[in-house]
């Protein structure tokens, strides 16, 4: 059965509306791509000012078109895009792109324009506005107006381009081509009035030309859906490559918790990107090398490389780039330092040590063969990088054609890097099917992207129906806090509210230690920094200490027990604007501050998440039972990070932020206690 | 006056000595690439077995050449090469080059080869062996074998590289001349028998062709030359751009103190780099981009970017590259709002914001050329990125030829960033002096270079004159640790040293508070992990805990009062095989394992680097008054770190690693306590 969106991304017939006569205008190119690229189908113009353009009818309106198309490519201004989407829509046009801008990229009054273009649409689907338009390549329509589209010949492959920016659509073909990256769709969708990244994506799941998925993002607008769809790439067994601008938005979601001033926007994506398996790399040449990689490469099991060089400086610095995502490269077991010894010759060559340097006495077709092969067969190796330095530049196929020749029968991956500057050799063997490097970074990239299991099972924790209909709006006091992360299963410190100093003498007295007095208020977030906390109070002084603490004390006084002993965690719910609650644990009490050591993931939960969190801690040791300490209850530190979860889950849309710090989690079999809890709610918006 | 390296690098004469007849052999190329690239000087070739290649005389021995040459290119094998030295140096010829392997990069009967071949090269200086030679490109000098010379003209320019790697020799010219990157000289230092990377960089403060020195490091042999020259170096104003591999080098440089555990091979070389203010960078690329923009580049002074552009995405791209290191990108001030509108067509063009859109209706050379200006003159920017499209493609000129004029007239860097794969915008650009990029990471690498001080000013503290010489070899135990300390100023927490249970008793008593007992041996590091430390021990129980800990208390037991408050640091010292002694301040006490939070500088310290340390600390807010506690003693602990310093300077080639930790930090004015000592020392080696 078709797909709703096959209109739009393999149409059998076009309409260019207001295309030019001037192949060197924005709305002249178009016509000439989809011409130059072997658009097979059948194609209208639509322009009153001329009666053919190049040998092609135009029309004077939409409405003069001889037959409803496919698609229609509207290359206007916003005003007259207006009406020409308009009539589109009520001819029963499946699917039109707009490329002009001017809408919600530049003001409110743009994002007018863009919603009245969208009701215009009905029930049309809409590439756009302010897009560059698609390139379905394995076709040869070029729908686009992209200069990038110059290039001679568009490589054919296995990797979709969906890209939020049309210059950087244009800047991935290009470079992509330089590296002889093939591409299957190329879909720049602007400003997502309509179809958005989340829409492409599930029309190339079932995309038989498509094996990569390569994503330029500037801001995930479906986050629920995006999780859904990247979920369901990797069960497909295609991978999602992901660059997204953002890296430097490293400020804070909230002043009111810690919890929020370590969490920014941008590690918020990168939870997203994690939770679903999709790979983000964090450079444009890594997105290339990476797809490219995934395209073409074998699985990678294991971490073991073997290096084959003629030059020692290349084999260091691919050894070291790959070194640092844990990448070993162990010598040559015997056998195989025999099987190199028989076809090396000269003094300098080096057979028992890895890199393998072949020197320049070595660089012989036959001699490539058979080290590859020595190497490919290896118990030792898991893959096989050949570095191919200066000699290269004399004679690309030296180097290059062994290496494909061993690549294509190896069961391992082998991989090239290119020391010189080479495109020619990088680009010929990645147009074979030998995924080759430009630099050693990207080679490292591909390799740990490689490595990555490929499909994400994702199983999240259920829902508790717990009921919280009761939850006050706004911030609620700590002893409210600590009540309702009790109703989901996370117990508090013994405390009690105390309306008097009195009552609060008497539960010190009763407990017969020191204990902590806190001001109870639903106005202050970080009690300790306006003196409203006291620790280590002798049961005598409480009743002077509450005075002294009057006047902050809205609701009273909490008095706690003190905790001796247990490891202190931040357990954390902050809210992004855009990506919704995501679950936070770190470092508690003062190292919280002091040294940032936090781990986020969106919500839901994936049942993995909470033990990888926690492994990504430096803060994770201590709870191990540390320098002779006794181990501490980490189930009970799972099962408190799953009820803050479903209490997120319970209080969806209405939760803004929550926090416990310290949660004091206690030795073996003792459970966790939460020691100071905020809890902040907002109106709800039904959103959720 | 001439410098010593002169007739090596600027040679009147050369022999070429086992030239080769076939021009595709490695001993063949040499004589070709002289000629190619225009050597000027007189040629003599030495081969036994030809009357002349391609027209040039070939004497049948070194002894028959017409004159002692400047320079000997020796192309033969080791065995052959060590006789040629030989006679080369018996007739005064002032230096030679030897491109053979096999040498000590192989083994030790190679390192033997290589220590003969020093040995005969007597007062002759010698580059090499196993280098693939230099090139004078200012002069048009090639003597080298390197492919990377097939290149028809070799770019002249501003950056000399020293590689010791000849084969990133030659990947640094193919890729520097994609780039447009121009170069002095070119030398690959090899095995470094003689003339090493020091002798080079010290060579080029004087060539008034180089303006930036550019760096492939393997591994730096003589570091305190190397600390000497850099300095000079950045005092002339010729920046190191250094690419050291070993970034995967994390291995710990000692199990026995947590300094050593936390400090591996390449946090000693980023040591190194940052106290000569030498800028490295971690990727080849990165090697480039840094040359360029620092030999074209005017001063950057300030932080805040104009990014003008005709792809949001690429805008966005760069913006978030550069915004990763702190830059900002404000927008226009109002004054240039209304200078870039009254220039700016189209409503989809944005002059109030930054970056700033063109969109493709403003692609006109006029109007590159007023916004730039524009930009340029608004006191907001420090700076100005040109964005190149894929719009460049199609026009190359439009884009670059105003950026370039612009550029010329600046008097503020003005940087291109080349969105699409255009290596022919880039290479232009940089080649008529405007810093041009391929990536944004480049262009972003770039600007943090651009913004450093650019000479480095060091002043070293003075040495103590305390006399160590009767300090054991091996571990001291902790009480001689601690006293040891105390000579170079570095109080310990109260202690005394107990040889009987009821010695140790008595120091109890007499302070009436709980004390820690440890015991006393120099056979043990981590005593806490034998169970040889006891905390909290109240008088009456310290005979018993002293008996209890027998077995192990070698020398007796160490009894120490507890320290209440005060903030707890590691101080300790640690050797490097090839750089020396560095200094290493981190967090102390648990926090030290968990969170690996410290600060890493070579002996001697330069005067700013305590403060420079500390700052880099997370854990150094602990020391400024968090949270309502009293700022530490910042001052006593900085003369602590100096005392340390001035320690490993009297000890020397003896000491192998020291460490305080904990040193309590306490409040103002009270000063630093050594609370856990250990120096272990050598025999001494007289190296240092």
């Amino acid at each position: 059965m078709a797909h709703p969106l096959d209109a739009l991304f393999r149409p059998r017939s076009v309409a260019i509306v207001g295309a030019s006569a001037d192949p060197l205008k924005t709305a002249g190119r178009p016509l000439a791509y989809l011409r130059k690229h072997g658009y097979a189908g059948r194609l209208y113009l639509v322009n009153p000012r001329y009666a053919d353009i190049d040998g092609v009818t135009c029309y004077a309106s939409v409405n003069a078109l001889p037959e409803v198309p496919d698609v229609a490519l509207v290359l206007l201004g916003a005003d007259l895009a207006l009406d020409a989407v308009k009539q589109l829509a009520q001819l029963g046009t499946p699917a039109a792109i707009v490329l002009a801008g001017g809408y919600a990229e530049i003001d409110a009054n743009g994002a007018r324009k863009q919603a009245d273009l969208l009701t215009a649409s009905g029930q049309m689907r809409l590439l756009g506005p302010n897009t560059i338009g698609m390139v379905n390549v394995a076709d040869g329509t070029a729908l686009s107006a992209s200069i990038a589209l110059e290039l001679d010949e568009l490589p054919k492959g296995g990797a979709a381009v969906v890209s939020q920016s049309g210059g950087m659509l244009g800047s991935l073909l290009s470079r992509g081509a330089a590296h002889g990256l093939g591409f299957s769709k190329l879909i720049a969708t602007g400003n997502e009035a309509d179809i958005d990244v989340c829409d492409a994506i599930e029309f190339l799941l079932d995309d038989a030309d498509t094996r990569v998925i390569t994503l330029y993002l500037e801001s995930v607008r479906r986050p629920a859906r995006f999780r859904e769809v990247a979920v369901a790439a990797g069960e497909r067994g295609k991978p999602l490559v992901v660059f997204k601008v953002g890296k430097s938005e490293a400020g804070a979601l909230s002043a009111a918790s810690h919890t929020g001033a370590l969490a920014g926007a941008d590690r918020m994506y990168n939870a997203l990107f994690r939770q679903t398996g999709a790979i983000r790399v964090s450079t444009l040449s890594g997105l290339i090398d990476v797809s490219l990689a995934l395209v073409a490469s074998k699985p990678l099991v294991g971490s073991t490389l073997a290096i084959l060089t003629s030059t020692g400086g290349g084999g260091a610095v691919i050894a070291d780039a790959c070194g640092v995502y844990g990448f070993s490269t162990p010598p040559p077991d015997l056998p195989t330092v025999d099987r190199l010894r028989a076809v090396l010759v000269g003094e300098a060559a080096a057979a028992d040590r890895n890199p393998i340097d072949l020197t320049l006495a070595n660089l012989r077709s036959e001699t490539y063969r058979d080290t590859i092969a020595a190497l490919v067969d290896s118990p030792t190796y898991d893959a096989l990088i050949v570095v191919v330095g200066s000699s290269g530049l004399g004679d690309p196929k030296l180097a290059a054609e062994p290496v494909r020749a061993a690549a294509a029968s190896s069961p391992k991956p082998v991989l090239v890097y290119v020391s010189p500057h080479a495109l020619n050799i990088v680009s010929y063997l990645n147009s074979v099917g030998v995924p080759a490097f430009h630099t050693a970074e990207g080679c490292a990239d591909a390799l740990v992207a490689m490595r990555r299991p490929a499909v994400v099972r994702v199983v999240s924790f259920q829902p508790s129906g717990v009921d919280v209909t009761d939850v006050p709006t706004g911030q609620l006091n700590e002893a409210e806090s600590l009540a309702l992360f009790e109703r989901f299963g996370m117990p508090s410190v013994p405390h009690c509210v105390a309306l008097t100093p009195s009552e609060a003498a008497e539960f010190a007295h009763k407990r017969g230690r020191p204990v902590v007095v806190k001001i109870l208020s639903r106005e202050l977030g970080h009690k300790s920094d306006v003196g409203g906390v006291r620790v280590g109070v002798a049961p005598s002084d409480v009743a002077s200490v509450c005075e002294d603490l009057r006047a902050q004390a809205d609701d009273g006084w909490l008095i706690q027990e003190q905790v001796i002993g247990g490891v202190e965690m931040l357990l954390g719910v902050v809210r992004d604007p855009q990506l919704g609650l995501a679950l936070v644990l770190g470092a508690g009490g003062i190292n919280t501050e002091v040294f940032e050591d936090t781990a986020l993931r969106l919500l839901p939960l994936r049942n993995s998440d909470p033990a990888e969190m926690l492994s990504s801690l430096k803060s994770g040791v201590l709870l191990e039972g540390f320098r002779g300490r006794p181990p501490a209850d980490i189930p009970a530190l799972f099962e408190a990070m799953q009820g803050f979860g479903q209490m997120a889950a319970a209080l969806g849309d209405h939760l803004l932020e929550a926090e416990i710090n310290p949660l004091f989690v206690l030795p073996q079999g003792q459970g966790v206690r939460a020691a100071d809890g905020l809890v902040i709610t907002r109106t709800r918006t039904g959103e959720d």
